[in-house]
């Protein structure tokens, strides 16, 4: 086409062809001889790459994120419409208040929770002694040792021998007693740590105190005890930092988002995680491998957004309202845990306020010792292991370590992310282990649960 | 803590504290201080947003891309593992054979596609005549215009009236005619437009032939004819652009895609779509609606997989190896139709060449015929829509017009995306109509067909 093309290309460029074509060829009529010009000499192929090849270097895939955008909310629509097919509606609100009551008269959860105010006195009051010196230190936290026993072992006793106790109540109460424990905890080690401080000082210079913060001993009042009670977080401090104004839009919309996703939530495990279970039981007990698989899952999926929800609902919409509330200014209650690589990573960044607590009272304190990092670590984990048990195990009243080796099987499982996984593929298995794990503890409470409750007496 | 901060900072800045306060605090026991000292006064709150919050201002979710594709897969294995416990191996690849053949002593899809040779000889000897000018524009016009509406007829009339074709053979026999048909279309087209070319030469100037182009009436010849018939494209050329040379890795690898990607495709039709559709009868026949759109979704899935594999396996493998083969070097048989928009820019992108077929041989001359540019889109999507119901309707024996009016909605649709949804919703909408709109049409056929079929001769 070489040669042609010279004496053709400064005819066509430029100007409308319509037009030019007349005045060069006056003879033609114009569509019969324009459109073929142009098709042939701007020619219909030309040498190239498919896109998919890898030769050609192209990369943009950004529709393929809106297309598993599509397909998860396509495919969960099918589950949600084949469930409420298979089941009918079985979201009940007046049901869940059954679990927390079992007899109207006896209010045992509610009971407790108010009883624990008489540890938050005890704590406050042997700190008021300890600050004027009629304790000495080894008294003061030997009163504090027991008293954190104590603040462990009374719900448990109460849920053991009170049997108007249900179990949603228990778990309710035994979780705030555990965050009050470690609130109490923080108290102790920071007022300590002020007399430490204020001793040293003592010894070497004399300071002026400042005027507008708080400093030891002042921070020893009933207002200051229950404002941390009731702050959203676990780690003690004299001065925390405040919000400047409560932002009334902001605590709205947070208000809003607890009830409505309160309301999803009960309407999720309602509606689609107990009947997915309760069609789990059979397989697990006649242990046949691929039915269970295929329930797990089935029950992955529900108890997956179940966590997200609870996860937004709880670290996002109520710690914020109750922060916004109290005008408590440090709102980072939880890293961006969702890109996490490893799963010590994500260990440390989806609960901040327990992450801060083991690092400043537990892991920090213990390095301190001499303890090297690794058997820091794990203890870190046996330690959360241990509450993770202790809030399960107890209100079901069963002790069966599934959520204990759940949380020590992190361990192995981070060494093997952080030794082989990099980059995406890390993040896939901590999201794997996610979606995965939890529902393999779920179903191994709820089957042990089942034969001990509902199969057991009527086979006894 | 400002003035307490001031004389603590300087002490503990650059040297190692454990060191430091041994000088500073020889009275003290390090590690009973140290650490208090460090955690009061490097802050455990600070003022700050959750992430989640919009003032964090924070915007990295890359781990929810993961999160997506790990959620699709866990999902997808529960559903395959479902259909296995519920259907078992279904996949029988000898019963592919049974599709093409009802009767293995009588092939007439293969007679048929081998007949075809004649009508790409009667193309051939017409262009022949016309360049010599032993026939005139109006005859030879004619005589095309027989050779391609019997191109469009003869098999139908084969389909309809001989016995032994099954649907599947049918269809292959079709899409081959319908090929041929855009193929000798394009093939008149050119060679018309070469003659215009050589007359306003003549005319005007008499020019030197390019010595290693082919030229007009150079490529009238039996090896250019078929090597335009199985060149993967439908727009002819009398010079296609080549490939310097035939890559024999490259070639493996997509001949190793097109035989997996075909056993896969079988696979998943024999397992995954039969039982659905056959599972879906019952739900369409009772008009039971809420059953009829969970059956559609379930559909859904497996259906929108096997025609993604199917548009990698056809435009990507496939064509890939004819063109490396025959070392054609416009690879381009596809666009970024996944990050599509819009509807139009979807039907554009998606099949190249049978985009260029239309917008070269039908859409360009209608506008030059002076035909607004929306009446000429709406007659490119009527072609379409005639050209699907075709290839559907013959064979199946059917003529319900469902393919037809799918493609027709295309033209409301894309008014109605383009004129209100834009960016990521707009490439949302085409995802969905592609998932969702497929099955829809699949299922009216087949529900058809059924009734006409398998429960009509019974009720008869």
């Amino acid at each position: 086409m070489g040669p042609e093309q010279s004496h053709l290309v400064p005819l066509l460029k430029g100007s409308k062809p319509n037009v030019s074509c007349f005045s060069v060829f006056p003879h033609v009529w114009c569509h019969d001889f324009v459109i073929p010009v142009l098709i042939l000499f701007c020619s219909c192929h030309k040498l190239q790459e498919s896109l998919l090849s890898s030769a050609s270097g192209y990369s943009n895939y950004r529709g393929i994120l809106n297309w598993c955008v599509v397909m998860l909310i396509l495919s969960n629509a099918r589950l949600f419409l084949e469930n409420l097919i298979k089941y009918g509606i079985l979201v009940d609100p007046i049901q869940v208040i059954s679990l927390f009551l079992k007899d109207p008269y006896s209010w045992p959860a509610l009971c407790l929770i108010i009883f624990s105010n008489v540890f938050i006195m005890a704590a406050l009051y042997t700190e008021r002694r300890l600050s004027v010196g009629t304790f000495g230190e080894r008294l003061g936290t030997f009163l504090h040792l027991i008293n954190l026993s104590t603040i462990l072992c009374l719900p448990v006793a109460t849920v053991l021998f009170v049997s108007s106790m249900t179990p949603v109540g228990a778990v309710f109460a035994l979780a705030v007693y555990t965050i009050l424990f470690l609130k109490l905890y923080s108290y102790k080690d920071v007022n300590r740590w002020c007399r430490d401080i204020r001793q040293a000082r003592a010894a070497s210079w004399g300071l002026r105190e400042a005027s507008t913060q708080v400093s030891y001993p002042g921070n020893l009042t009933h207002r200051d005890m229950y404002y941390f009670i009731f702050a959203p977080t676990l780690c003690y401090e004299l001065n925390f930092p405040r919000s400047p104004r409560i932002r009334k839009r902001f605590l709205l919309r947070r208000l809003f988002e607890m009830v409505f996703l309160m309301q999803l939530l009960v309407g999720l495990i309602q509606q689609w995680m107990v009947p997915t279970i309760q069609n789990s039981m059979k397989p697990f007990q006649d242990m046949d491998f691929s039915r269970m698989i295929e329930r797990l899952l089935k029950l992955a999926v529900p108890n997956h957004l179940i966590w997200l929800i609870f996860f937004y609902w709880f670290f996002h919409s109520s710690m914020n309202f109750v922060a916004e509330l109290m005008q408590f200014g440090d709102r980072e209650f939880y890293r961006d845990w969702w890109n996490s690589e490893t799963v010590t990573y994500f260990w440390a960044n989806w609960n901040i306020p327990v992450h801060k607590w083991c690092l400043r009272h537990f892991y920090k304190p213990m390095l301190k010792r001499g303890v090297s990092k690794r058997v820091a670590q794990a203890a870190v984990f046996l330690v959360s292991a241990f509450f993770h048990e202790y809030l399960v195990s107890v209100p079901l009243k069963m002790f069966r370590l599934w959520a204990f080796m759940g949380m020590m099987v992190q361990v192995p499982l981070a060494w093997f992310v952080g030794q082989f996984l990099r980059g995406n593929y890390g993040n896939a298995a901590v999201w794997i282990s996610l979606i995965i794990g939890q529902p393999i503890a779920v179903l191994m409470y709820v089957h042990d649960y089942y034969v001990l409750h509902v199969q057991g007496p009527s086979a006894g």
